[in-house]
Order: structure tokens, then C-alpha cells, then sequence
């Protein structure tokens, strides 16, 4: 049986370290997944003068101050993909790319860097359509699959799939350059639609079109509603109360996944707010017992 | 005329600076009302470990992080206690102890330090009971006026009034030595009623009674719904959206003021916020024009 945390912080932006600041201060059980860079977007700021505190710094000297703070906590990031989170009733089981976890509550910290659905994506969703290559590959046997990847680290997936399926089309939504095994066909085009009939079975680009088995879509974070099935959106985003409570019980937001304005300090103060409910909502649990 | 600001900021804690910060880079003309020791209660903090980068700080080390921060910025607080805030339709009036301001937008973030009202200070509130003894000092010319003060700062504002009224008794509700002028009758008991029919006449305290015909309580901050008139609460709290927008239009809300937890990193997010929707008012504002 897995362990199963107090709490499970998903994200490793500025609200979801604040959390776990206030996780490890409240002595909770907790494990933060994101990835050691911390957050993208705050390490691609210029310069950020509106976090209280910091004048003058860049988006990376903030980060480097943040992972200073987690370091002398000994605060470790799990850096690990959540492809899927469901609520279990007294527990949420965290579906990892090569692992699930369990914990009583958690904190979705995710950003809002997943932009907007393909058309036929959320149709398609299990029929084909997936979020986690690593994790669906055995479908795959001798199959096509074409894999959509907004992150250059998405590459090793996309070798590791090559290994099964009979064929691998790869399309980089990013700028960096595409370095995958040679068997892999690299198409530079855009997506437009899913389309199938029980199942997927082509991706029309607009340039061309691909006749494929399955098709993964490796964003950087996957949209809440897609996260957590149940989960209550406000538009396209999550929707909390001032104690940052979601409707699942037990499962608390932060940070841009909330709404705007998209903003460091706005996020932390959020992260704090979250863990604190989170706390708060574990001694509830544990007085019901 | 006075001068009109963009946004005058009510506080100088973490939620009322951070505030300040965004109102700077949005190049609004604001004014911040506080004191220069800039929050009491974060420079009483023993340690913060909870405010995302920075670890194992003193409250006052953090304070002096945040001063630097105003001073980078150029960002001057005006030493300067708000007694009274009116909604005048299109902009407020802020009555401060020596002038009056006038704002288009305001950002309450006076923290939670005001406690419970006395018992009659509400219903006299007008009719003997103030809050800015300078304010109101000519009316008190020859009669009798107690002093309830929770602050050392306060003896200031005893001696001027005792040049003008004929009887001064003087009650300190905090620990360190009391320096008044020596026609000063200092009281040391603790207020149960105010007492009176059309104006004041009465303080009844736990040992004994004053007849007085004026009573001032100086509290550190003003309870928002006094600060305020016409301010929706929630509790004790100022009732707010996640914009940080109360219910009055202009007037926003930040920090403590605005509900549990009581958090220094929560507070500067919601300054944060507080600070671009007063940005986006003021924009709308001018666009109706």
C-alpha cells in the first residue's frame, strides 16, 4: 500500500511554495510535485518589482531566493507529472506518470499555462486522446501515435513510446530544437483537430493531415476541469472561496489556476492562505474519527 | 482646493505597502497613510519563516526589507491618522488629524488592531464621543474631557487639549510610562460604559466614575465601519470579493481588515490586488468621462 500524505501540493510556482512553507511549518505530511526550475514563468520575468520585499531582481535571482528559503526548510520538489487526480471520498488518488500517490488533501497549484482545448480533444479524451504517454503506452503496441509537446523534456516520452508503437509523429509547439530518435517523424504544422469515430483516428493539422492511432497532448499543465473530474471552474478557473476551499472537500486552489490578476505575490499569499485551510480541514478529519 | 489623488492607502503593514508598490508602477498619484516604524505587529514578530523568501528573519529585519523596498521606490509614508473616510460620489474625503485629503480611490488596510467598541460608544459616537481629540478640541474650550488612549503617541495629543479644556483626565490602556503635562489627571482603571442623555456626561469604569463632557478613545486603528460610514462588514471584518472590491465603488479592502488568516504574505497578495482593481477603476472612470 502507498503511503498517504496529509497533503499533496501540485505545482511549484510561487503559490504552491508558499504552501508548502506553511505545510512543513504545521508539521503536515506533505509532498510538493513540480520541477526543480520552480516555475517557468517567473524565470523568464525580467525584472520583478512588485513582489514586497524584492525591488530590482530578476524573475531568476527571485527563484534562486525561493529555492534558498525550500533548501534551508529542507523542502524537496518530487519532480513528477499529475496526469490525474480523483476524489476517493476521504482521500484523492494523484495518478504520476510512473507512480500513483495518495493524500487526504490537496492543494492544486498548477498556473494557468494550458491554454485552450483542441476541438475533438475533450471528446476524444480515453478514446485516444491522452495526457500521459508513459502511462497509456501499452495501447500502443505496433500502433500510430502522434504526440502534440509544448516542452522540450517531453522529448524522452516521445523516444520512450517510439520503442512500441510501429510509428511516432512528433510535433514541437516550442522553439527550442527537437532532438528525438531518428525512427521519430518530427512535423512542424499546426493542430486543428481531433477527429474519429468510436475512436481517434486522425489529427488534421492545417497544413496536412495524419492518420494516427492516439494522439498525446503534453502541455505544460493540464487544464483543472481535466485534472480533477467534479472540480467546480469559474470560467476556466477553479472556483474558491476567500479561504481558497474548492467544492470537493479536502481540495483547496491557489495562484493563477484561481483567476487573475496573474501575479507573484497574489499567488503566495494564496499558497499560505490554502495550506492553512488545508491544516485546518485535516484536524476537522481527524476530530470526526 | 486640496489636491485630488488617484488612490490614497489607509495602513503602512504589509497589505497597505504592497499596495503602494503596484499603485507606482501603475504611475498613479497615491498617497500612503501609516507611520514610518511602518507595522507594529510585524516588527513584534519574533520570526517569519512563512513569507516566501525569506527565511529565519526577525519581524524587524523583514520590516527593514520592506523599508529599503519603499525606499528604492521612492515611496514616502505620511505620517498622518485617517479619523474619518466619506464616500462623497465620485471621490472620498479623508479626514486626517491636521487637514483634510480628497481621493478618487481608496485601499483600506488598517489591520484589526481597533477591539471591541465600549459599551455606549457607538450610540454617543457624534454626542461626546470622538475619536481625533485635535479635531475636536475647540468644542471642549472650559469643559471636562477624558482621554482612553492605547498609545504612548497619544500624551501628544492630551497636552494640546489640556490647554483648551478646563479638565483633562488622561487613561493609558498600554504598559510604558505615562509623560503628560502635570494639570493632567492620569486615571489608571479600565472603561465599562459611556453614559449620557442628549450628549455624553458619564464614563463609568470598573472602580470608579468620571463626570466628563467629552470622552476620546484612541485606539491604534478605527474600527472600519467607523473609519468608513456606510462600509458593508462581514463580522468584524470589511466584506470583500476576490477583487478585493467592497461594496462601495472606489473603496477597496486589504489585509487583516478583510478576514482570517492573519498572515503577512497573504496580506501583501491582497494589496496586490487591491491596488490594480483601484488601477482598473480609476481607468473606467476616466473612460465614462
Amino acid at each position: 500500500m502507498s503511503e498517504r500524505y496529509d497533503i499533496a501540493i501540485i505545482g511549484s510556482g510561487s503559490a504552491g511554495l508558499s504552501a508548502a512553507l506553511n505545510a512543513s511549518i504545521r508539521k503536515k505530511n506533505f509532498i510538493i510535485f513540480g520541477t526543480k526550475e520552480l516555475s517557468t514563468k517567473l524565470v523568464k520575468a525580467h525584472k520583478v518589482n512588485n513582489y514586497l520585499g524584492f525591488y530590482g531582481k530578476s524573475g531568476a535571482e527571485i527563484r534562486d531566493e525561493f529555492a534558498k528559503h525550500l533548501e534551508d526548510m529542507n523542502i524537496d520538489i518530487e519532480e513528477e507529472k499529475i496526469n490525474n487526480i480523483y476524489s476517493m471520498g476521504d482521500y484523492f488518488a494523484l495518478m504520476g506518470t510512473n507512480k500513483t500517490y495518495e493524500a487526504s488533501s490537496i492543494i492544486l497549484a498548477t498556473g494557468v499555462n494550458f491554454g485552450k482545448p483542441f476541438k475533438g480533444e475533450e471528446e476524444f479524451l480515453g478514446r485516444g486522446v491522452g495526457y500521459c504517454a508513459t502511462c497509456d503506452a501499452p495501447l500502443y503496441k505496433d500502433k500510430v501515435v502522434t504526440i502534440i509537446s509544448y516542452n522540450k523534456h517531453e522529448e524522452a516520452e516521445a523516444n520512450f513510446i517510439s520503442s512500441i508503437a510501429s510509428k511516432v509523429y512528433y510535433m514541437p509547439m516550442y522553439k527550442e530544437e527537437v532532438e528525438v530518435d531518428s525512427n521519430i517523424e518530427i512535423i512542424k504544422d499546426i493542430p486543428i483537430e481531433i477527429v474519429g469515430e468510436q475512436f481517434v483516428n486522425k489529427l488534421i493539422l492545417k497544413n496536412s493531415e495524419i492518420e494516427t492511432d492516439g494522439i498525446f497532448i503534453l502541455r505544460d499543465s493540464i487544464s483543472p476541469g481535466q485534472l480533477v473530474p467534479g472540480l467546480e471552474l469559474d470560467g476556466n478557473h477553479v472556483a474558491v472561496d476567500r479561504l481558497m476551499k474548492t467544492n470537493l472537500p479536502g481540495c483547496f486552489a491557489a495562484g493563477d489556476i484561481v483567476g487573475v490578476p496573474y501575479q507573484y505575490i497574489k499567488a503566495a499569499g494564496e499558497g499560505n492562505v490554502a495550506a492553512l485551510s488545508a491544516a485546518s480541514y485535516l484536524d476537522e478529519q481527524k476530530r470526526k474519527k
